[in-house]
C-alpha cells in the first residue's frame, strides 16, 4: 500500500505519517488511500467466495487465487474439475522469465484430465452488457476504456469487455490455435503489465495472497524463462478449491469492493497522492497502479 | 524477447518459429522483433560507456546499470564520487517490496561520504530541448508523450522532459524535502512501472544486464517491505564505474541505439505482433512495453 520511496531515516515516520500534499490538485475526498481504508465500512468489503477461490500449495506456502467466472465461466468451471480429480497435484511450476510471468503445468506432457477437458473454446472477450463495471476517467494506451469488474482489472470496447493483464492476474496457456487451452497450464503475470496478451488469451482470475512465492521464484536459464532441468522444477504439492478445504484450513479473505463510493474515493487518493513525499500528484492513474485490497476477515 | 504464453508442447517451436499473422493490420516492415533484429546493421548499436556504467557486485553475481547523465547530471557524477570513494562497498539491500522496487542503502545510518555530496538539488526533470526523442505514436496513461531518449524510456509535455519509471529503471531515494537526496540510497523498480514517482524523484539509469539478481530477491516481511532483520539484508560486495575496473574484467555491452529507422521498426513489430500465437495485434503499446535490446559486444 505504501509505495514512495524515502530514505532509510524516514521509514518509520513515512509508515504512520498522515500529511496533505501541498499542490493544488485537490482529490474529490482529500483523502489518502489509508483513511479512506480506515473510513470504510463493513459493507464495503465483500467475502472471497470459497468456491471461487483456489489454493495452490507449495512447499514455502499457499498462494490465494480468486476465479473470474464473470469472464471465464467455463473455463473457471473446468479448472475447479480438473482441481477436484487431483490433476495439478505433483505437477511443477516449470517456467519463470523475469518481468513476465510465472507458469505450471506437467513437466512430462503425459497426464491426461479423467472427466475435465484438455481444451475449451476461447474466452478471450465477452459482452460488456451484464457487468457492474466501475470505469476509471484516465485513458489508457491498449483500450478505449479501463476500469473494474467485481475486483478484477478490465475493459471494454463498446459492446464488448474483457479482463486485463496486470500483474497477479490469473490466465490460461494455449497453443497458436485459439481453441487449444483448457486450464491444464495456467500463468500468473510477474511483471509490468503484458497488455498485448489481452483478448489474446483467456483470463481466469488474480492472485489475492502469495504472490511473493511466485514473483521471487529463480528466473529460469532457458529461453522464454524455462527452468530446462527437470531438477529446477518447483513442485505443486497440490491446488484445492476452498470450499473443498475443512473450514479450518481456510484463510477467510474479503475484497474492497470495486463498485462503491469508498472505491471512487481509493482511485482518487491514487491518482492525485496525499501524502507529503509526493511533489507533484500524477493527476491520473493506470489501471494495473489501482490497489485491489485484500484482508482477513476477522 | 519471446512472451507469449505458449503450452509446453509448444514452446520448443515457438522459440524458433518466425510465422506472419494473419489479421488485417499490417505493420510498415511486417517484421517480427526476431527479424527486425536479425536485420540491424552494426552501427544501429552502440557502445555503453564504461564511464557511465555501474558494477553492483552481489555475492550472487553482477548487476549492470547504465547511467543517464542526460537526465541527472549532478547525481551521475555525485554517484560516481561515491562509487571512487568505495561508499556503498559493504553496505545492503535493505528493502525487496514486492511489484514495487528493491532498495540499498547503509543500514547503520552512519557512513558520510567523504568527498562526493550527501544531498544535491532535484533533478526530476529538465528541458526538451537538446534531446534527441524519438515518439511513441500511442497516447500514455501518464503523460502527453512517451518515448525514448539514447536507450531509457522518457516523456515530454510542452518544453519538460523526464525519464520515466519502467521495469529496471535505477532511483535516487529521497526524504520528504525534494532536495534531500543525492545517490547514497538507490532503488530499482521490479514491478509495474509505478509512474506516480515521474517527476517525483531523480531517476538515474536503468539495469542492462542481471536484473534478476534483484527482481527474484526475497520480498522482506516488514511493511514497504523493509528486510526488518539486519540479518536478511543482502550485502553490496562492491559498486564500481565499469571505466576503472581492469578491461580484462570488464563486460562489453552494446545497447541498440533508439533513434533509428531500426528502432522504430522493432516499436512497430511490438505494437502489431506478427507471430502466429498472436490473434489480435494489440495495434498500440505502452513506452515500458518496448524492448530496449542490450547485448554483449563480440
Amino acid at each position: 500500500m505504501h509505495n514512495n520511496i524515502p530514505k532509510g531515516s524516514l521509514l518509520a515516520a513515512a509508515i504512520v505519517a498522515v500529511a496533505f500534499s501541498l499542490q493544488p490538485a485537490q482529490a474529490a475526498s482529500g483523502k489518502t488511500m489509508a483513511e479512506v481504508l480506515a473510513a470504510a465500512k463493513p459493507s464495503d468489503w465483500r467475502p472471497i467466495d470459497p468456491a471461487n477461490t483456489l489454493y495452490l500449495e507449495l512447499s514455502s506456502g499457499r498462494v490465494i487465487i480468486e476465479l473470474a467466472p464473470q469472464f471465464a465461466p467455463q473455463h473457471a468451471d473446468n479448472v475447479r474439475a480438473l482441481v477436484r480429480e487431483n490433476y495439478f497435484d505433483g505437477l511443477a511450476i516449470t517456467r519463470v522469465q523475469d518481468n513476465f510471468v510465472v507458469q505450471w503445468s506437467d513437466p512430462t506432457n503425459t497426464r491426461q484430465p479423467r472427466n475435465a477437458k484438455k481444451t475449451l473454446p476461447a474466452e478471450f472477450t465477452r459482452p460488456a452488457k451484464g457487468l457492474s463495471f466501475t470505469a476509471l476517467p484516465d485513458v489508457d494506451a491498449y483500450a478505449a476504456q479501463t476500469g473494474f469488474v467485481d475486483g478484477f482489472p478490465a475493459a471494454r470496447d463498446g459492446d464488448t469487455a474483457w479482463a486485463v493483464h496486470c500483474y497477479g492476474v490469473l490466465g490460461v496457456g494455449r497453443d497458436n490455435d485459439a481453441n487449444s487451452g483448457g486450464g491444464t497450464e495456467l500463468y500468473v503475470v510477474i511483471g509490468h503489465a503484458p497488455r498485448q496478451l489481452d483478448r489474446n488469451i483467456t483470463v481466469l482470475g488474480r492472485v489475492v495472497q502469495g504472490i511473493e512465492l511466485l514473483s521471487a521464484l529463480p528466473r529460469g536459464p532457458a529461453p522464454m524463462g524455462m527452468y530446462e532441468k527437470p531438477e529446477r522444477n518447483v513442485p505443486i504439492a497440490s491446488i484445492r478449491l476452498a470450499a473443498d478445504v475443512p473450514e479450518s484450513q481456510r484463510v477467510k479473505l474479503e475484497a474492497l469492493r470495486t463498485d462503491t463510493p469508498t472505491f471512487m474515493d481509493l482511485i482518487e487518493s491514487r491518482r492525485n497522492r496525499r501524502d507529503e513525499w509526493y511533489k507533484v500528484p500524477a493527476g491520473r492513474i493506470d489501471v494495473c497502479n489501482v490497489p485491489l485490497p485484500v484482508r482477513v476477515a476477522n
